[in-house]
């Protein structure tokens, strides 16, 4: 039997509606990984992914792997064993940066938030002068809970020390504003299944020439070693070689990913960042008409990914699956403590705009037991504001 | 500008063609990684990849990476700094895992043979029984010499030693006999770009009891840690719980996986395996008459990937590449110490077929200047035979 798949709306926290234009890409006929015609795809990936990251970067490419994925690349190559490493905790991703940093055996200083919160940077900026830093590491955008973090300082900081400041960009790249090299960040790793609407399975990363001298090739995985990798990744005009195999790329899903940066190019960053604070906005308005506040406060939200508090009287998990079941409509709920606590709203990439939006609250609404007018109007005052 | 791309025959050593229908199950829309949608097409895809296996492990799943990233898994889980690990290598990959295990730490104990010939598996099993032996590693289908490596004697000398019997077996999978339970095979990996057809982005990974107990949740790495892994992948109706969410799976290649395991329930596999055989035979007798003879003795072929020794007289790299921007047809040289010095030409899934073959031959025979004619009967009755 071919596969089948039920019609859906995702808007949890992510993968991300994929549009059709991105689909029909990823379907395009399989080329070879060493095929001069992929390495002019995956040249045009590289500068897609530099404007996208808001760096200068020459090192800018896809892992083939999910975000985690990514996580672990930059772990494995960017931290030795024994490397004092601070890492801001306030949610899921922050909590797996630091598992993952002591499975490589890093000294893992904590600086942890309440998770619904964003870190106080002074705090990051004061356990990096603490001691001998080697890496800074915080989680941009924290999928678990909807909070965007400041970086102020990080980078300065971590210069004073020689150290590199390392960032999780999964949910954040291309749906919040994020400017790498304005801010200082040395390496950073995202997905390629949150705002940026392709299907999971890359991790987009980069990594400047601080970064570049801490890889030696001697990482544990083979998988991840940079310096395998980048023989095949690197721009091969620009490194004056041809590119090496390492391991066969995922073929059809950088034609994806390709077709993902060419939407956000003809956008722009700017009106892009811009829509999601608007469609990020309006349904927070939208929601807390049905008595679904957010939990972020005012100026820590993370626009892509809009968590709320279900009502105290409702079964939270029925209410998910019912939306999914009946009205075909993907959210996400609460993890760690927030498990049953919270419902995590995408608002990313073609998911942010008013007609998902709209399916939302008004399945929502009908679920919930309220009239979907007020908060469909409150939605339309969102969108008509920007 | 959208992704376009040439027209290829994709008849290297991977990856290969790709059939239309795999191609449309890729682009279905994406949905969620918790979908219990999604969770019974893992349990299909889980069902199909025991069967292809031919194996009752519970543990069958693919690894959200490419093939190499199966094989840092399995180094990262099932071996241990300091094991004895018994490597074969008679070829790039023999070498690459001797590369994983030495990063992991392990004492590696070599058992080479020569670059296009199969291991003595006596020669194995008595470098098992030399020491306090750990596990012992070996490549079925040598993709670097078009080599099959015999894998008798092997699984008991392991047994004896409490060893685990490890398998790449990347190219031969469903291409090329082999009945990993009947081999005794305790732990495997392979790539969705080879003899399956899926594009390349998974590696189709099992593992039994044996390797199971190995599983200690302390790998080096967070994304390939199996016990992490497995809490999403195993069978949530076996294991008696819900899947647990580790990472964002690969959705849209697994729906291409499931497709290409449905191709491989259809025809059955032991059909696949003499139709892959009756392939390899007809092209070789084929190449043969354009004075193409192939690097395997008879009888260690592996039949997904023919390696052929080009004319000394020709310029191999100009050859192939206007076999690719000429002809649009892409086979694939040498490497290590035999680049410069090889043709691998990919017999595998849809391209084990007639017409691809003829193809190739014709288009081979007009870069070296041969007659066409004498060649495409060779290929004919290579057919008529089987």
């Amino acid at each position: 039997m071919p596969v089948t798949v039920p019609d859906r709306l995702l808007l949890g926290s992510g993968p991300s509606p994929v549009p059709q234009q991105i689909l029909d890409a990823l379907a395009r006929p399989t080329i070879g990984h060493l095929d001069p015609a992929f390495g002019a795809l995956m040249d045009e990936v590289a500068d897609g992914l530099r404007t996208a990251f808001r760096t200068a970067n020459r090192v800018a490419f896809p892992v083939s792997a999910t975000g985690s994925g990514g996580m672990d690349l930059m772990v494995a190559n960017l931290v030795q064993p024994g490397d004092r490493v601070v890492c801001g905790i306030h949610g899921l991703f922050g909590q797996r940066m630091a598992e993952a940093l002591g499975r490589q055996g890093a000294h893992v200083v904590r600086v942890d938030a309440e998770w619904g919160r964003a870190i106080d940077p002074q705090e990051l900026v004061t356990a990096i002068h603490a001691g001998d830093t080697a890496a800074a590491f915080v989680v941009h955008g924290e999928t678990s809970t909807g909070v965007a973090q400041p970086l102020d300082g990080i980078a300065d900081a971590c210069r004073e020390h020689d150290a590199l400041f390392l960032l999780d960009c999964v949910t954040s790249f291309t749906g919040h504003p994020l400017d790498l090299d304005a801010s200082g960040v040395d390496a950073a790793f995202s997905g390629s299944q949150k705002c940026l609407n392709a299907p999971p399975g890359l991790a987009p990363f980069t990594l400047g020439d601080r970064a570049m001298q801490r890889v030696d090739g001697g990482s544990r995985s083979w998988y991840f070693d940079l310096s395998l990798v980048l023989g095949y990744w690197r721009d091969g005009g620009a490194a004056g070689g041809a590119r090496a195999y390492h391991h066969t790329a995922p073929i059809n899903s950088v034609y994806a990913l390709h077709e993902a940066l060419e939407l956000v190019h003809d956008e722009g960053l700017q009106a892009r960042w811009d829509r999601h604070a608007t469609a990020h906005a309006a349904l927070r308005d939208a929601l807390a008409v049905l008595g679904l506040p957010r939990l972020a406060p005012e100026g820590e939200q993370l626009h892509p990914l809009l968590a709320v508090t279900p009502p105290p009287d409702v079964d939270e998990a029925a209410v998910r699956g019912a939306l999914l079941q009946d009205h075909g409509i993907e959210i996400s709920g609460g993890l760690g403590p927030l498990a049953g606590r919270l419902w995590r709203v995408g608002v990313m990439g073609v998911g942010a705009n008013p007609e998902p939006q709209e399916r939302l609250v008004t399945a929502l609404a009908t679920l919930l037991g309220r009239e979907a007018a007020p908060a469909l109007d409150a939605l339309a005052a969102g969108w008509a504001a920007a």
